[in-house]
């Protein structure tokens, strides 16, 4: 039995996020989180609200869904949730992704470990700042960045961290100096996940991404960091599925 | 003599392009170019209008420019201009750079080889589009991406196109072609370089952007690929200096 359960898969659209942010990639997104983050955009995933949109599916039914909405013209899939680190059954797909020579990008907030991990390309390790309401497990972090450094892959992997406030400012900054040798990301949070008036959601996150910017500019203890937007949020607002 | 002409020295601020988007850096702009883009939004490095801004200066004068601007707080240079590949008295500065552990960025359309492009991290070469009103020298470009490959270095070389039109895009899918062993971006171009209407500017941006992700999404031809904005211009539109 290797299925696991699919929310949704679509594309080809952009990555807006993160280390591979503007890649032309698939998405496939896993249901289930054992979070549950304040400010969760993808709450759906595991609140009970999207379940009849799950569904099981085998590793070739989901690369059968991926081949006929993006025929020929991908080689990037990026898998999200949730908490795709839950399901480790995912090694069926990403086997299959692999023996067709499809780049695989995975995000999870670094509090599960699976074997899999070695295989993929781009690895966004997120845990969650105090904003979201969850603490940190550093202990279960430490474990899974060891075992990638141990793991000697050619892989990428980065650590992202979405700030709404100086707390979860402070909190990125506790967790880059934590690991200094990864590649560090700090995220605009998007306090305004429910509106649909697309400029004024544009121009209240350009503020914030201004906000976090200068803060990060004048801090002498944060030197090799790169700070981005959700650039997916400036095009399509908070609409799902693109 | 080991002087280079400075046209600005600026920082720290985040880079808004390219393969290392979003990053923190300081910035040095030379000055002259080789090249006279039609939209080009650094004239003022080679049409005259800077002349009484350009600085010959020493590396060790420029280095002491950025760190009196940002202190102990930064680890990433970008040398930009203009096209700073005129320049072989940039190695002075690079050895400096290099020599205080300071990563280094630098773009450069691609006409001319210079033996220190081997020292640079992240390197971005940006061949110009026929909007541009130039015409691209491949055997230059073809020479350049042969010298890297050969160098082995551990550095980071890709490809950015600027994009206004469809012929452009024809354009940018030829060089993709042509070396598809290098990371490639496509960048959407700013046709309103003058105005001050910021959010104007953006919401004009925004839709140029998503047609240029949507040619790219239906488009097989073109699969690892990334497409991104000018970050800068959303925040600052089109002020220098930040
Ligand atoms: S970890 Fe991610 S998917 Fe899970 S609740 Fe938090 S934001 Fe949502
Ligand atoms: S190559 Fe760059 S600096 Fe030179 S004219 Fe073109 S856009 Fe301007």
């Amino acid at each position: 039995m290797s299925k696991v359960p699919v929310m949704e898969i679509f594309g080809p659209t952009i990555q807006g996020e993160g280390m591979v942010i503007g890649q032309k990639t698939m998405f496939v997104r896993t249901a289930g989180c054992d979070y549950s983050c304040s400010w969760c955009d993808s709450a759906f995933t595991w609140d009970g609200t999207g379940k009849e949109m799950t569904k099981q599916m085998e590793a070739e039914e989901i690369w059968n869904e991926l081949t006929s909405l993006g025929g020929e013209g991908f080689s990037f899939v990026t898998i999200s949730g949730g908490n795709p680190a839950l399901l480790k059954n995912l090694s069926f797909l990403i086997d299959l992704l692999k023996s067709n020579n499809i780049k695989i990008g995975l995000e999870t907030q670094g509090s599960k470990w699976q074997d899999w991990f070695l295989q993929i390309d781009e690895l966004t390790l997120s845990p969650k700042p105090p904003s979201s309401g969850m603490v940190t497990d550093f202990e279960a972090l430490d474990m899974i960045i060891n075992n990638l450094s141990e793991g000697q892959t050619t892989q990428n992997t980065s650590l992202k961290v979405v700030v709404f406030d100086d707390e979860d400012y402070n909190y990125a900054k506790k967790v880059h100096h934590r690991y200094p040798h990864i590649p560090f990301f700090l995220q605009v949070g998007n306090e305004n996940n429910k509106t649909s008036d697309n400029l004024k959601l544009v121009s209240l996150l350009l503020q914030k991404y201004e906000w976090l910017i200068n803060k990060t500019m004048l801090d002498h203890e944060c030197k090799d960091v790169k700070v981005l937007p959700q650039l997916h949020t400036y095009i399509w607002g908070n609409k799902r599925g693109v």
